[in-house]
Order: C-alpha cells, then structure tokens, then sequence
C-alpha cells in the first residue's frame, strides 16, 4: 500500500496548542495517510499570511490542507479568500463556537485582545511553572513547597510526574510526594496548612497491571514487591488513610485520563481561591 | 459588573486534550464568563453519555454548554439529539474535518479504531517520556544520554525545558543540556551521533528581556552578568559556533511559540527516520 502523503498548514494567531491539537486528533483515523505538518503561530497580519501562502504554493503540486484558529474575522477572511482562489481545502475551528457561546449568553466577544501583552505573561508564567514542577518532581526539594499551587500525593505510578507537568504547561506550580508503604510520611504537614493538597489513588488491579508493564520495561520482572497483589492494596489502604487523616480531597485516577484528573484538580484549586 | 456563569461540558472519546484546548482557546474571548470546566474523556457508549446528561440536567437552571470530539457518528449523533431534546447548546468539532479530509485525499476514514489500545500504549509511553525527560532536564543524568530520542542544547533562557515537557508530553524522550560560556561543553560528543541534536539560538535583545524578567521574578537584579549585553552575545556567539561545528540543526526561538518550535523539531526528527 503506498502512503498518501498530506501537508497540513495549521496556522493560529496564538501558541498553536489548539489548532495541532485538533490536527492529530483527526489525522488519527487517516494512519493511511502521512502528514507533515507545519505550525504558523502568532500571525497577526496579511503579510504574514501572505508568506504562508508563498510556502503553501511552492508546494501545489501535493496535497495541502489549512487548519486554522485565527479570531479575528478580517484576517481569517483574508486567509479563507485566498486559499478558495488558490484552491486549497481550509477549515476554521474557533469562530463557529465563538459564535454560538456568544449568542448563548446574549454577549459579545471581546474585541482586540491584547493578546500579545496575554501571551508573554502567560509564557512567563508558565516557564517559571514548569521548571518549579520539575524541580519538585517526585519528592525533591521539599523545602520550598510552600510556593507550590498543588500538592499531589501518591503512590507509585498513579500518573503523578504526568498529571504535574501537564497543570505546569497550565500554568501551575505543582509538587508531588510520593508514599511509600512503611516510610513515614516525611512532609511537614504545618507546609500544606492552606494548600490545595490532593490524594492520588487508584484501583488496586489497574495499578498493578501498570506497575507489571514498568518492570517488564526496565527488565526487572524479579522485584516480587513493587507489583505484588497483596503489597500493592497494603500501600493503597495507607495512602488512602493519610489523606482522610488530613481531610485531603482524593482523586480516583483509573480509567480516567490525565487531562480529566487535572480538570477535576483545576476545579478544586477554583473553588479554594474562591472560599478564600 | 456581575460575571456570567457558564458550565462547559467537555466530551471526549480520548483524553479530552483536544477539545479542552478548543474551550480555552474560545472562552479566551470571553473575559467576562466564568466558566466551571466539566471533562468526561474515554466516553465510548450511550450508557457513559446517558451519565453525563443526568449531570447536565441537574444543572438545568444554569447555563450549560456541549463540545464534543466523539468521533464514532452514531454516538455523537445520540449526544446530539439528547442536547437538542433537552435544548442544550452543542457544537462537534473534528466531524467535519475528518469528513473533508476524506473527502479530499478519496479515502475514507478508518473505521472501529481500537483507541482502547492505542491510548494504552501512548499512555505508557508518554509516562515513560516525562519521566525520563524530567530527569534529563538540565544537562543532568548524561550518562545515558545515548537513551534520548531528541537533545536539546542552548544558552539559558532558551525555553529548552518547556520545549522538552511539550515533547515528552508527545511522547519524544528529551534530554536537553546548557551552554554556559566559558565552561567546556562536557558531553561525550560521540554518545551524540546518529542522534538528534537540535541547537536552540534566540535574538539577543529578545534574550535580554527575558534574562531581566528572570532576574527580576528572583528578586537577583544585581546579578551582572546573567543579561550583560555584550556577555549575552559573546554566549550566543560561542553556542551557535559549537552547533555549526558539529552540524547540528540551529533553531531560532525568537517570536516563536514553544509548539511551533516542537513542530519544527518533530519534522526533523521525522525526516532523520526516513533517512535511516
């Protein structure tokens, strides 16, 4: 079977983090089909789009399609008009939903973003999040946890280390505390007074289906503890004490996705800011 | 001004990344809604659905909102007609995306796709990814550097750690080093061949700002050195000459979002498989 080949032109007068988002998601059901994708983030003027377009038909022997996420209807227009005369499918994302929240709730939309000003506050924000969650990955560096957003505890392979760095890329300090059965919880629990700190838990039969796949991954399918049925629900029942103990909200992380856990975490962290 | 309330209710047959970053992108134009986040993802049957619109109608004196990417046409198609019976706004997004692709290339989209074991094997591997990037962030742990799918080397400041947790969260193990001037790069260039290895340069006034933004948020504007400008460029310099005499690709960060740098990235990658 040859592979047919596909140029997506994902442009967004943002990050980009929607409009490829969007792509891999629909390309999943195309695994006939090989994409190249190229990304065009903050396009903020024709002449930029106008390059775009230079780019698209110095390929217009092959097959090209444009994802886009640009807001603004002038320039969205401009892009639209010009691939239908160069004959080049085109798709927006936004503007529909835009349209319907904004008739909903009889509102209109915000005009002229400073989305510039929005976007460098947010970068910042967000590097400065990430590296603090990744230097408070896994237990480190504990003695600074109080300029932690949240605090995830949990025992081994509950999704912590993933679950963390995706609420950095938000935008979130996080710190997670692994809990090992038969060490004492070594925190100071006075640290945590007026955080958000969450319990991570998970079923017992899941995590040992998934600790089984990490052993086999860096061949030590000997460690008879780490994955063992009887140690595993030991290790669970006392993480789960310890957050009833401290009146921790517990998230049950089976079966759900790591973008799930962490809406549910966002919306705990709201309502926190909001009772304060 | 009093904020309207909105009830996002996000449904997903796969994580929910995609159609979370949809809702935020389009809530961005709405400063003025307060929006309470509602993520269902793995939504496979009716029953699930049936589950979720229970939620949604206990909520029915507030204002409630559904996107979906549910990509299986008879199961959106009974979301659908539920939200219209029960007069709820709903929007689909990567329907018609999939359906013009289709369309466009002549091949028809994939059906029964087994997303149960795909996401599992993501899931596993991108878990590995983080873990093994978060470990590898800052030149530490080089001794298996030879492990990593992608290295990123550059001067501080150059968003190599938020481009690193983007990858990993692709699934790409990254490990990315500093280059300090002055100090020998210590990396055993021979563990870097038949590796990517990406070089990452930025402007250096743009450079500047964000070393004095840095250096400000640490409360350390006396630190002299860190945004000299003269200091700053002859580091610049120094890096991109080590890049251009290893043949290492050089990417320019300036202006760019940390996912077009990642585009750029995965397409290198890509065509260095293609070539092996």
């Amino acid at each position: 079977m040859t592979l047919k080949k596909l140029n997506l032109h994902l442009v967004s007068d943002s990050s980009g983090e929607t409009v490829i988002s969007v792509a891999k998601s629909a390309l999943k059901h195309f695994r006939s089909v090989e994409t190249i994708e190229y990304v065009w983030s903050f396009v903020k003027g024709e002449e930029q789009i106008d390059k775009i377009l230079e780019e698209i038909n110095r390929k217009s022997d092959e097959h090209n399609f444009v994802i886009c996420t640009i807001t603004d209807d002038e320039l969205r227009k401009y892009l639209k008009d010009n691939c239908i005369k160069l004959k080049i499918p085109y798709r927006a994302i936004l503007s529909h939903i835009i349209r319907e929240i904004s008739s909903y709730l009889e509102i209109e939309k915000d005009e002229k973003l400073d989305l510039h000003t929005e976007i460098n506050n947010e970068y910042f924000q967000r590097i400065e999040a990430i590296n603090y969650t990744i230097n408070h990955d896994d237990g480190q560096n504990i003695q600074d946890i109080d300029k932690a957003d949240i605090i995830l505890v949990g025992v081994s392979r509950t999704s912590k280390s993933p679950t963390s760095t995706y609420l950095a890329y938000r935008g979130y300090k996080v710190a997670n505390i692994p809990f090992v059965s038969g060490v004492p919880f070594y925190v100071d629990l006075a640290k945590l007074k007026n955080k958000l700190t969450i319990g991570v838990t998970i079923d017992v039969s899941r995590l040992i289906e998934i600790r089984k796949n990490r052993l086999t991954s860096i061949n030590n399918e000997d460690n008879n503890i780490y994955a063992n049925p009887e140690k595993v629900e030991k290790e669970i029942k006392e993480a789960e004490e310890l957050f009833k103990q401290n009146n921790w909200p517990i998230i049950d992380v089976t079966q759900k996705s790591i973008e799930e856990v962490s809406a549910t975490i966002i919306q705990y962290f709201n309502k926190m800011l909001s009772i304060d």
